[in-house]
């Protein structure tokens, strides 16, 4: 059976530039370290992925950090002895999990039913010198955007620090304006059709940040290890590439086909709510809720129809919960527990939408008539 | 210029199976965490991998973690909150590096002129529960190896628990029989002829540690975040090669050319040493004292010649330091800051060793010459 593929969000398929770049770094033997001619050339190819991925992000004035992807990034920018953290309560489980660690060093700032942080929540909070203050750009779940700029403008003079995911919004909207300090941002190669395994963390040069994995003076002794090349070549191959094709209006054809989707989905006397309809959204993601239908049993049916679609987080080792993120926005358990997400990517086709709408209106309708019998 | 590559503890080249399921996995679409049929492709693939590597170690009884490389999973053994950590003065940066982070809790075992660590060393610091023993199987500059399996019979009894870098051992030395708690293992894919970015912790099973990347429930919530999919196809299937290269003897086959290297190496009237010598070592690894020729000058000659050696560890960002773990041997600083390290492999010729001691000792001599003039 053919299968579509509508959970771009979770991760993406592989670019063939990626693929390309990855093969060529495994070839090249040497490590970076090394200062024979293998490890010179091995240290070259890193140096110039490193400046692709800056330039692919518009992002001067910072310093990038290899990790082994967001979640290690994340984890890094959260453990430098912050006096507090302050972090939205939607971000993803990569922040949100640390929570527990810190005890009341963290702060919760909480989203409007639209899924927006007001500024006035954070700085209610009173943020400061030594406080480190947690908002994504986009929600993987909902592709619902802060205003990470006017966050920053509103920080400037407080001496807080922002960590700002741009896993969901880098190479899918132009953002070079929020590369502004004070912000660290998180990305992830494996959203944007690079390898899974390899991110990084964006500080602004000349800004202090100990080392989560020490042991070597690899990345300017900020992360030790022997560096993943083949992963970074990827990396730079997919950023590049997906900085061409925003420029190229791709994701404004992806809009399109998400207007399509929805509109699809919605019709019908069927109650259903697009989560974050009305808001600036990233423009490949479909939050969707079917009241009465659970997200779980739609994954299961879908998968079994050939698409590919998620219920909540996919970084939860399989185990499908409640969202977190639309119960901070408000929703019900009933409706948490009955939203899925569809998020299209560059290579979706408006037949293969049509076909999903099809597809899923028709096993509703069955699902409902079940519950009705 | 055709190149001859000696420098196999630094990084191996990677092997073609490596090369080969690294391609497949990269084409597998799915999150291993996600529930839809791409997802489980990818988790399946992710399990048999591990199973594959657990298989290739003998570590029955075993948990097998994937890290980023032996660097992180060192840095996770070691931030397990343990009460002191007493470490051989030999062990790699990546084990060496947190010293300053435990202060004095923090506790070195000496070695002997041989580089080997006497358990006295270690039972003079009284282990006992809530200590972490540092100790390595084998050493990436020197070669000696340690009687881990005779060390864990002395702590069986305290208590304490065992970290033992694997790094340099496995796929080189059958040592199935090590694997006995109360110690955990690191390994790393790509001196083994897999990619570099990818290693293990190999913990016992019921074996309580805490992860140091939280913030998703992969690796049964051990160590959060994407796998990096790729890189372990890539590991596991040279875990596999590996295994097959040292059942068939062809580490035999290497150490025969590390004599035969020694032996000319050593040959004709100025005086070298060739450190360890008579001490068990790793069948590939020769380091090479000629006194009055520094280290890192026989390097960037050699690496002209044609040839990629090394000096010291490659983990240092490029920068050679008089080698630490020679000093700890007992070494005077004009002796650790004139040797080099020459590793071989699987793929390494007579001819090509031939060739690096004509190179070498006619380096030698000329750089004598020069002294004397």
């Amino acid at each position: 059976m053919s299968r579509t593929y509508l959970d771009w969000n979770a991760t993406a398929p592989i670019r063939p530039e990626a693929r390309d770049a990855m093969i060529g770094a495994m070839d090249l033997m040497g490590n970076p370290s090394s200062v024979h001619a293998e490890g010179r050339a091995a240290k070259a190819l890193l140096e110039r992925c490193r400046a692709e991925i800056l330039e692919a992000a518009g992002a001067q004035g910072y310093d990038l950090i290899f990790t082994s992807g967001a979640t290690e990034a994340a984890a890094t920018a959260l453990s430098g002895g912050w006096s507090r953290i302050i972090a939205s309560e939607v971000e993803h489980d990569c922040i949100a999990a640390h929570a527990p660690l810190m005890g009341e060093r963290w702060q919760a700032a909480g989203v409007g039913r639209d899924g927006i942080v007001p500024p006035s929540g954070v700085l209610a909070r009173d943020p400061g010198r030594g406080d480190l203050v947690a908002v994504q750009l986009a929600n993987s779940e909902t592709g619902v955007r802060q205003d990470v700029p006017g966050m920053l403008a509103e920080l400037r003079q407080s001496g807080a620090v922002m960590l700002a995911d741009a896993v969901q919004s880098f190479g899918k909207l132009p953002f070079a304006a929020s590369w502004q300090p004070p912000a660290i941002y998180m990305l992830s190669a494996h959203k944007i059709g690079g390898p899974k395994g390899i991110g990084a963390l964006l500080v602004p040069q000349g800004m202090d940040l100990a080392p989560l994995i020490v042991g070597g003076g690899q990345e300017m002794s900020r992360r030790a290890g022997t560096e993943n090349l083949a992963g970074i070549a990827g990396f730079a191959a997919a950023a590049s590439a997906a900085q061409r094709d925003l420029e190229r209006g791709e994701w404004d054809r992806v809009a399109e086909l998400r207007k399509i989707l929805e509109n699809l989905l919605e019709a019908g006397d069927r109650p259903t709510i697009s989560v974050g309809k009305d808001t600036p959204r990233l423009p490949n993601t479909l939050c969707l809720i079917a009241p009465g239908w659970k997200g779980e049993t739609q994954v299961m049916r879908m998968d079994l129809e050939g698409f590919a679609i998620s219920a909540g987080s996919a970084c939860s080792s399989g185990k499908v919960r409640s969202s977190r993120v639309l119960r901070a926005m408000g929703y019900g358990d009933g409706e948490a527990d009955c939203a899925v997400r569809i998020s299209l990517g560059p290579a979706t086709t408006e037949v293969e939408v049509r076909a999903f709408a099809e597809a899923w209106r028709s096993a509703r309708d069955k699902a409902a008539r079940r519950r009705a019998a």
